[in-house]
Order: structure tokens, then sequence, then C-alpha cells
């Protein structure tokens, strides 16, 4: 019997009688830029998804064709805290329990290249990450760990040099000849200036720190990835799927350049080049964008002139969505990061990182990894989705999906292609721009309640579930690198220390020779990672990003809305009896450069007609407190998304006083546990807004505030 | 360009490339009968598959057009517990919260049709769900809930009558007359035969009952499911995904027979027919289940004679897996809910029962109650997978999976029908013997290790996790059903219910006119649950299922393991010191007919040589007691899965205590709360095992307290 194909024609009618004969529509989406029917049939497959076959390029299905039926992804959670010490009884706790692999997570101070001394990071050290110095901290890191059998990850870009030096040096302290070494560094620095900021210096120089580490682990490395081009900070920035695609494969080009110009040939290096992506709820998107991924990889080397078909092979680590996840009812997270895992999982991923449920309220604790690591045993063990290689291979929807993404990230490549090519985008701001616009987006469908996020704006609970956080002792942490710093300086050949960092310095302006290799003399000699860092900066400087604040988005979406209106008419109001709008300064302090929430509600504000002065990244609070002295402020909106509040709110609010600006409220945002909300209202914090603060309400209040400040006066 | 198909030769010489030239076979999978291939592609797609449209039949593709882009499934979650005043404020709340329709859990008395005052149920009244005992009952139950607008699930199959009975009453004295009722029952006595027991009736006049409700509901209920025919119950006690199909869509097709000799038109009923799965963790195989289920029941319907496309519309309900969830680390029953859910979901259900976590341990409390529901709001509002009408549809994998399924759970029904049709295949006993092989199978694999359950019998955690469990005082909610069915005896019009129970009973022994018609005269004349039963018992008897132990099943999976041997070797030489096997009685009390686990252990037991008695269903614990003396076992096996276990328990320890028993070990196992461990060890119990138990362990423990006692004479 012949089989007549259905098509979408014909389910159309029958779907729109369902309806009532409405058009359907309502029932099409847009996911930023991504156009996605109600139904697909086989008419939607795109004519090259039947020649697909895993483990073949494009690798569209795979980059292995036994994959994961014959091995699974490697459970590999990014983690670290504190100081090297605890950080390894941590990871070797860990892997005792099924992880494989570690990854590390530095702290701030470490990623923008200051010692554990500096006065810039007092409320850094030890909170996001482990604080590391120097190469003794990075053999405690490692200790019981053995280095040539066991693949180490670390997530750094900025402080790249010195981090790669020290653990060079340490695994040869360890016994471990380089070549032995296997792993990934992150080493992606385009990202920095789009989105997470941990850079140190300007584009350019960073640029050559990036090729240098490609040619030295080229020539000395063969089982390490010299990069991990990194979509996941654009992800977690509020990029679109197809903005996250396309410029991490634009800035991947960059690096293939980069690696070039350095006189390498393609295949020589393309082989250890990795990816990181992020993955969301978007259940289907999210596969699809991994499948889009390899796909459009395979051709971006092919043109590069790859021979090789592994130099064509696109290898990704995936980690679950952290913005995904809610402080609110925090077992709901357990959820969410399982359905984030599975869709990485049918996407194709080489490795894995699987948030905690209390990512949204502080570091994990050891129950809350267990939780998130169980979530991926379960997934290998339980759900046999790893039987079959590539099972939704065929899918009309995720066919179409993947074919969908293919197209639109390549015409947005195309365009960063004629700008002059990553490096030159960046420098102009084009995808930091573009991203922001997305995520301001995304925030007013969350504020209108169009995006739901249960137990946030919808189906909240009042009485909020005891959660255990870690605590992390920062100041703690930040004597005991004191003293260990100080026991160093003492100790060690200071000659020789000066020497290598003279070289390191020199090779730096003279542009020729390798950074890493100069780096590592000076890593064994015990020079410190502020000293590595500051021998180069001498000559590349230090970069200072230029902060833009779009706008119009919120004005848009609230166009008609009731609410929107009113608070625009209360704030026309203020102005006109105080001759001018009321104003907030947007603060961000110490060295987390997580810019997206401050940058949101800038926008947001800046909108509704206030007038908004965001400050550079970086600041101290005396910084902060003296511009809004000479600005006359009526508010400060300090953002802190790495844990500094309990240091630097109350320091900031300390030197307002002192300055007589008691009077001016501080209100501050991002991830706080709930249980310093206490101690920083104790501190002077006019008003706390965690993760899933409305917006709009949140203005209101903050115009509250700054009409209570005047009337009291 | 023209692109050639991939094919499964090309893929697997490189597959078997990449296996170091080892062929294939050790990626094949067998998932009981299923024979799934490690990759798919284009050529394993069936030919029909390219003409489904959703919303069109076979409905493969789902049973509306725009399911679920415009309106999700129904998140419907069975609950019930204690009195009908404690569940009636727990459904308002889970409706308050963003739960669709109310779905009634009642207690095992109901369910075997005893009042609360009747002496066998002393240890069940308002436990595993909630206790009624006459429409007082009923109305309190659905208080403040209108029966015109919500519609109401009911789970009853033996004392289906008073039930239906009591809740049409109840409607129409809530003012709501009987066709504007909405809901479903469950009404599927045939598989209580086959594996959950809850039946009262033997199987002829159970099935005259099902009739008589179905024309009822025909009749006079235009908007209410007449019943609900559940695989869920043999998912749980084990069975296969093919089993669970075939015998299901075999049940239904004698329910269709049943009606049809009640002289109805089969469109008059059909569309009023629905399903009931269990949805574990085996993700694809679940989700093409659901599409193989509406296939197969489409043709079939054809085959009855339906003209109406609603008739062949296979509507269903599903509910994730209880044996799925661990009592260990039970937060890891969240993720494992989530991709049950999902699986669900991507398969086409209806609607949608998630599990709560505890599940394993004791009553969902209401923190897990909401995070089952959140499970389903998240799968709703953030993943997007409703967007899209079956997005898995024409997947390769899950394609040739729905086709495979198909074929083999057809022939597994067409053997069912050379059988006689399932009422003779039931009392024949061949169902259930194939369940119960598939469940002893499944719990070797788990026991050697070869199927993981993570934090089971891999990835154990030392330190337990605290959970709350809901505590029923069960003896306090006895009390108060006792007092109130004393106070509805005292100021009943007495002549008006016994006339209506001689009617019932007369109803009943002509054979001739409506059950369900004259139960409701009964209900409204207020006669209790227990009486209405009774009334229709008098004619039709009680049933007692015949219950036979399986063999061979251990003995083959541990045919060379050298633990089994050393145990066999300790069996053998003590039947050689004693002149006899070791022998122990295994027992379930009370009204918890879930005898999964209780078989598997008798035919682990025996496999082993041990002489195993099993105990008949339902027994008080002066019957066991009797037995025990009687037959002079070495150890008592009592299998407890609801709740009752600290009521009958230490009863069955006193008797015995009374007739000089008090040195055989009574070893407890099933789901017993770990907060009640301390309690039974102080009662006497020698030994618990609870979920997750490895049985070849279990049987050295026990055999350890065997010679124990022995060796204490």
């Amino acid at each position: 019997m012949k089989i007549n194909r259905a098509t979408y024609e014909e389910w159309a009618a029958r779907a729109s009688k369902e309806l009532g004969n409405k058009p359907l529509d309502g029932l099409m989406q847009d996911y930023g830029g991504l156009s996605v029917k109600p139904a697909y049939f086989a008419g939607d497959l795109p004519e090259e998804a039947a020649g697909e076959t895993p483990g073949v390029a494009p690798f569209t299905r795979g980059v292995r064709a036994t994959m994961y039926a014959n091995r699974p992804w490697t459970i590999r959670q990014y983690a670290g805290f504190a100081t090297a010490r605890e950080s390894n009884d941590f990871y070797r706790r860990n892997l005792a329990a099924g992880q494989k692999g570690v990854s590390v997570a530095f702290d701030l101070a470490t990623h923008r290249g200051y010692d554990s001394d500096h006065p810039r990071v007092v409320g850094d050290v030890g909170k996001a990450g482990v604080a590391i110095d120097s190469i003794e901290d990075m053999k405690v890191l490692f200790e019981g760990i053995p280095l040539d059998q066991m693949s180490v990850s670390m997530t750094m870009n900025g402080a790249v040099i010195p981090v790669m030096a020290m653990f060079i040096a340490a695994g040869e302290e360890q016994g471990v000849p380089v070549e032995k070494l296997s792993g990934t560094i992150q080493n992606d620095i385009l990202k920095e200036f789009m989105v997470r900021n941990t850079y140190i210096y300007p584009p350019e120089p960073s640029m050559r720190i990036v090729g240098d580490i490609i040619a030295y682990t080229a020539d000395h490395m063969p089982k390490f990835n010299s990069i991990s081009i990194s979509g996941y900070h654009m992800h977690e920035a509020g990029a679109t799927a197809v903005q996250e695609l396309a410029f991490t494969l634009a800035d991947g080009m960059e690096y293939v350049r980069a690696a070039m110009r350095q006189g390498l040939d393609v295949d020589r290096f393309a082989g250890r080049l990795s990816f990181f992506f992020g993955i969301g709820m978007n259940f289907f998107v999210e596969v699809a964008k991994l499948r889009a991924a390899r796909q459009l990889w395979a051709g971006i080397m092919k043109d590069f002139g790859a021979k090789d078909p592994r130099s064509m092979m696109m290898r990704t680590h995936c980690q679950t969505s952290g913005v995904s996840l809610t402080e609110q009812d925090p077992t709901n997270n357990v959820v969410r990061t399982a359905y984030e895992a599975l869709a990485s999982v049918l996407g194709g991923t080489q490795s894995l990182h699987t948030n905690s449920f209390d990512e949204a309220i502080a570091l994990p604790t050891d129950f809350s990894a267990r939780i998130a690591r169980n979530t991926q045993l379960i997934l290998q063990h339980e759900t046999r989705v790893t039987d079959v290689v590539d099972p939704l291979g065929g899918s009309y929807y995720v066919e179409a999906l993947t074919s969908q993404l293919v197209a639109e990230a390549g015409a947005l490549i195309q365009e960063m292609e004629e700008a002059g090519g990553m490096t030159m985008a960046v420098q102009q701001g084009i995808p930091k721009e573009r991203i922001e616009e997305a995520a301001a987006l995304r925030q007013t469908r969350v504020d209108r309640g169009e995006d739901v996020i249960v137990g946030v704006n919808r189906y909240r609970v009042e009485e909020a579930e005891h959660v255990d956080a870690r605590q992390i002792d920062n100041m703690k942490v930040r004597e005991e690198q004191i003293a260990q710093l100080k026991r160093i300086r003492e100790t060690r050949d200071q000659a020789r220390v000066d020497s290598a960092l003279a070289a390191l310095t020199e090779c730096a302006a003279m542009d020729e020779g390798n950074l890493l290799a100069a780096a590592v003399e000076a890593a064994k000699a015990r020079a410190t990672l502020g000293e590595i860092s500051d021998a180069m900066e001498q000559v590349f400087s230090r970069y200072s990003g230029v902060t833009r604040v779009i706008s119009g988005i919120y004005d848009k979406a609230y166009e008609a809305d009731p609410e929107y209106k009113a608070l625009g008419a209360r704030i026309a109001d203020y102005a006109s009896k105080h001759g001018r709008a009321p104003s907030i300064f947007i603060a961000k302090m110490g060295q987390d450069g997580h810019d997206r929430g401050a940058k949101v509600i800038a926008t947001a504000f800046a909108d509704m007609g206030f007038t908004v002065h965001f400050g550079a990244l970086f600041e101290t609070a005396e910084e902060v407190a003296k511009h809004v002295e000479e600005m006359g402020v009526d508010a400060v909106g300090v953002s802190s998304l790495a844990a500094g509040h309990k240091t630097l709110v109350p320091e900031l609010i300390g030197l307002m006083k002192a300055k007589g600006l008691e009077d001016v409220p501080v209100i501050v945002g991002g991830v706080i546990p709930e249980a310093d909300y206490a101690f920083l209202h104790e501190a002077g914090v006019a008003e706390i807004f965690g993760p899933g603060t409305n917006v709009l309400e949140a203005a209101f209040q903050v115009l509250d505030r700054i009409e209570g400040r005047l009337s009291n006066r």
C-alpha cells in the first residue's frame, strides 16, 4: 500500500478546526530569531539529514560512531572555593563518589591577576573559587590527584599565563612531565570582553597570549586542550541560541587565525580546540544547538583547509544553566537541572557539569553537589538514553530546528566576519550590545509574566524552604593566603625570581618568544601569580572596558502597560517638582565582572525615566563613594553576584556616612543568600533585590525610598 | 546534490573500528523482548510513519492535532489519606496552587469493601488513602469543590459500586445532577486479579459490575469516563513494556465485550473508555509505549466496528513509577520523576500524576507534593516542550521502537485472545505468572548490579539525608470513623436502608437490572460501604486468589555465581544436618494486596533451596500465627507496602509469643519508613529489609537468624 506523506497543510486545516476555526498564528513561536511551527512533518526534514552518520563529518549526529552506547560522557563538575587545601579535599571526596575528572574554579582575585594580599581584592579571596597565589598552592590543589592519570579542566582566561605556568611547574614537581598532562584550559579571552569581564590586558595582547598557549601546547602538551571556546557565559548573560552559537564559533575562527599566525598548520592544533556551551530550559533548542554547532564547525574548519577529520570534529563540554535556577523554592532547581542535563546529552556533549540546586544562593554543599552528580549518574545508568546513538536523529522537529540554527547562526557569523572578525567586533562592542538587548528583552517577558518561572513570577510559595548554604570565611582564607605569600617571599631565591620576571617582561615587549615558556620559569622560581601578571602588564597595560547602556527595550515591551505609565507619571512628577529626574548610580565593586543584572537594571531604569549612571567595573568602595558624592545621585544600586557583598557593601556605607551621605539609600541586588539579609539591613542597606525580582516593582520601591529620603529632609 | 542515505551497515563498520574491531553484539540491548540496536537510520522508519498526522487515526502522533501547543495536559495528582476532612483540606490547598482536577486515593479497607469498624481492617483505616464509609464521608471529601466544574478521578475497583453510588448521591445532595458529574472511575477489575489484588468478588460477577457501570454512565453520565483500563499496576508489579501494553489492551477488549453484552452500541460508550499507564525510567521505551498503545487501540476498536473516530481515540492518564523510586537518598527521586514525567509528555499523555520524592518512604507531605506538582509546572511553562506537537515524531529510533512495540504487544494480545480472552487468561493465572517472571528477572539484574540504581546498588551514601515523613495516626482515624458510623446507624431510617439493600441483593441474584442504580438508592438511604458491598457478596461470594510461586529465575541468573553457590552449600549443609531444608512462611497481612515484593522473595528463596510457604492474601495476624504454629517454619517474612506494619507486626509477634513461638525470627520487608525501624526492633522484629535490599544478601542474613535460633536452643 502506498502511504501518503502527511503535510503541514492537511494538519493545519484540522488544527484550526480544533481552535474553533481560528488561525494558527497564536501557536507560532519566536525563540530569539528562530521561528518555530506548532507541528513538523517528513517534508520538514532537511535533505542532507538522511545522509548523516554518527562519527562522520559534519558530525551532526555526534563525533563518535558509538557514542554513548560504548562509553558515556564524562561527568565533570566545576568546583573550587576557599583554600587549595579545602578544594583538594572536596575534589577527592567527589572523585571517590563517581565523578570523573577535576574542573577548577578560581576565585576572582586569581582571575584578574592579583595576589591575595592586593588591596583591590579584599572581598574576593576564596569566595567564588579557590585562591591560588603560587606554585605552592597549585601543588596542594592537586595533592593525591595523579596528574598523569586525571584530566584537569581549568576555567582561566585573564591570568591564563601564570595559572598554566604554575600547573605545568606543579606537575613537574609531582613527577609528571609536561607531555603527560591532560585536560583543558578555558583560555577564551574574546568572550570575556563580551560578557564575563575577567580580562586583564587589552584585546590585542590578549590574543597574543592565546596564540602563545596554543603554540606551546602544540609543541609540548599533546593531550591538553589549549582552549575551550565558550558560549556558556554568553548563554548566562542572556544570549539567544543563535547568538551563543554564532559568537562562539566566530571566536573560534579568531583563535584559529591567531594560531595560524604563529605559523602552525591547522591540523597540528585544531584537534586540541574544544568548546563549552550553556544548556538552558528550552529543551529542543538546546539539543539542536549542539547538533548545529558541530555541523557549522566542521564546515568552518574545512574552509580553513583542515584535512584531518579530527580537525573538523567539535568536542564540547556543557554546563546546565545557572541563570535558569531560582533562589525561591530551590528544590525546583533539581528538576530544571535534570531537564537541562538530558538536553545536553541528547545533543551529544562529551562532558557535562550539572549545577547544584543551591547555586542561585551560595556555593554547593556536599549534599547539593551529590544530587547534582547523581543527576548525571541516574541519566547514565537508569534512563537508558545512552543505549542508542543520537536517539533524536530523524525527528522532523529536531532536524528542522538544527537546520534553522545552522542557517541563522551562519548568517550572524558572516556578519561578524564582515565587521572584520570577532576581535574587531568585540572592540566595537557589537556582540556585547546584542546580547544585552536579548537579556533585557527576556527580563521584560519575565516581569510581564509572558515567560513563566515556577515559584518566581507564578506559583510562588509563602514559607521558604530552608537550605543549608556553604559559608566561606573569606577573611580567614585571605589571612592564610597572605601568611603563605609572606613565607614564600622570604624563602625564595629573589634574584632568580627577578631575572625570570624580567625575561617575561622582555618576551612581552619584544613580541617574540613564548610567554608561557617564560612564565613557567618564573613559576618554578616561586614568582607569584600577581608578579607574573604584573610582569606582562608593564608592557600590555590593564584594560578598562567601556560600558554602554542600551535603551528602548522596556519602553517597547511595556508600551500600553498602565503600571508602567503610572511609574512614568510619578517620575515626571518628581522631575517637575525637583527640576531633574531621580537619579541612581549602579555600582559593580570588587573583581566580580558579572554585569548582566546590572545592565538590565540600568536599561530598565533609564527607559523608565531615571537618570542612570553606570560605574566602571572592578571599582573599590572608595571609588564608588567618591562618584556618589561628586554626582549627587539620589540612590546607589550595588550589584553583587560573586559573594563579596558582606565585605564591600558595609565598607561603602561606612565611607558614604563619613562623607555625610548617610541619607542616600543603598540598594543591593544579585545573588544574596537569605541568611545574609539581616546582616545587610543591619549594616544600613535600604532594599535587597534577589534573583526573580520584578524590575518594575523594584523601580517603584526605589522611587519610594528616594522620595522618603527627600521628605525626611 | 544527491544525498545518499546513511545505512546501518556503513555505520557498523565504523563503529566496530572504534571498538577495536570487536563485534557490536555488546551494544545490542534486550528490553524485555524488544531488541534495540545501537543506532538507527532513515531506513528504520516504518513506511506508515510518514503518513501519520496528529489528531488523525491511528493517533500515533497524539489524539489531538494541536496537543499540547494549544492546551497542556492536565496535572492530576492522586492523593488521599486519613479522614475525608483532612483529604479535603489537602485537595483544596493543592487546587489553589496550580493543580487541576482531583484524584482520590481510598484506603485499603474501602477498596476491599469493609467499613472502618470491621475487625479485618484494624491496621488499614486511613493509611494509604482516605477512609470512606458512607455518603456523609463522601460529602465532606468534596466540600467546597464544585462537582459540576471540577473533574474527579477515583481509583476504585473492588468496591466500585458503593463508591460510585455514594459519589452520585453526594453530588445530588451538593445540588449537582448526575449528568453534570465529570471524571473517571478506575473500575478495571481484571488487572486486580493479575497484580493489585484489591478485588472482592470472583472474576465473572466482577465483570458484570463493570458492564453495569458502563451501561449506567452511558445512560446517565455523558461526561464521565466509565473505566480507566490500567497498565500502571502491571508496570509497578514488574511487567515489561510489551506485557503492560498487551495485557492492558486485552483487558480493554474484554470490557468492550462486557459493554456490548449489555446491548450497547460500541460508539455509545467507547469514547468514555480511558487508559492509565505507568511510566518508568527507560525513557524512549516509555515514549514509544504510549505511541504504540494509541496505534494498537485504534485498530482494535476499528475491528470492533467503531465508526466514530472518537471511539478509536485512546485517551490516557499516566503516572510516574513508584517502584523506580528509592528510599535511599530520596532527593534523587526528584530527578527520576522529572525524567519519567518528560517521557509521559513526549509520549502524549492527556493527564499526569507525578510521584512525590518521599513516596518510597511514606505518604507525601505538603512540601514533597509541591515539588511533584512543580515538576509538571516547570515542564509546562519552562521547557517549551509543549510548543510543538509530538516533537519526537520522525525520530528513527522512536518510530522504529513504536513499531516494534506494536508488533510484539500485538502478538501477545493475540496469544491472550487464543487463550479465550483476558477473563479466561486471568482465571488461569497466565498474565500474572508472566509478570512475576519479569519482576523476578529484574530483581536478579539489580541484585547482581547489571541494572544500576544510583544510591542503592551503587554510589550509596553512608549518612542518610533526613526527610520529614507524613505520619498518619490510623488508630485516631479509625476511632473517628467508628463514631461516625455509629451516629449514622442511629439516625438513619433503618427500614429504608434494609429495603434498599434487599433490592440490591435481589438485583445481583436475578442478573437483571443495574447494580449501580440499585446501590445509589442504598447510598442515599445512608447504607454504609460495607453494607452495600455485603449485599452483593451474599450472592457473588468473596474471592480468594490462588497463589503460585514461580521458580528457576534465580537459579538461572546466578548460574555460575560463587556467592550463590556458597549459599546453596550452606542450605544443603543445613538440610543434611536437620533432615530438612530451612523453611520460611511469607505473609501478607491486612488489606494490602501488593504482592510483587513477596512473590520475588518467595521465588528467590525457593530457588536458593529454602522451603517456602506463601500465605494467602489479606490474612489477619491470628491466621498467620496459626499457620506458623501448624507448619513449624523456621522463620516468618512479613511483606508490608501499605503502612500497616506498626499495627499488624507487633500483633503477630504477641500472638506468636502466646503460642511459645518467640524464637521464630520475624523478618519484615517492604516500604518501612526508617523512623519506624526502632519501633519494630523494639517490638521484636529480627531484620528489616527496605526497598533496594539485595535478595542474596538478605537470604544469608535470614539463614544466620535461623541458625542462630537453632543454636540457641
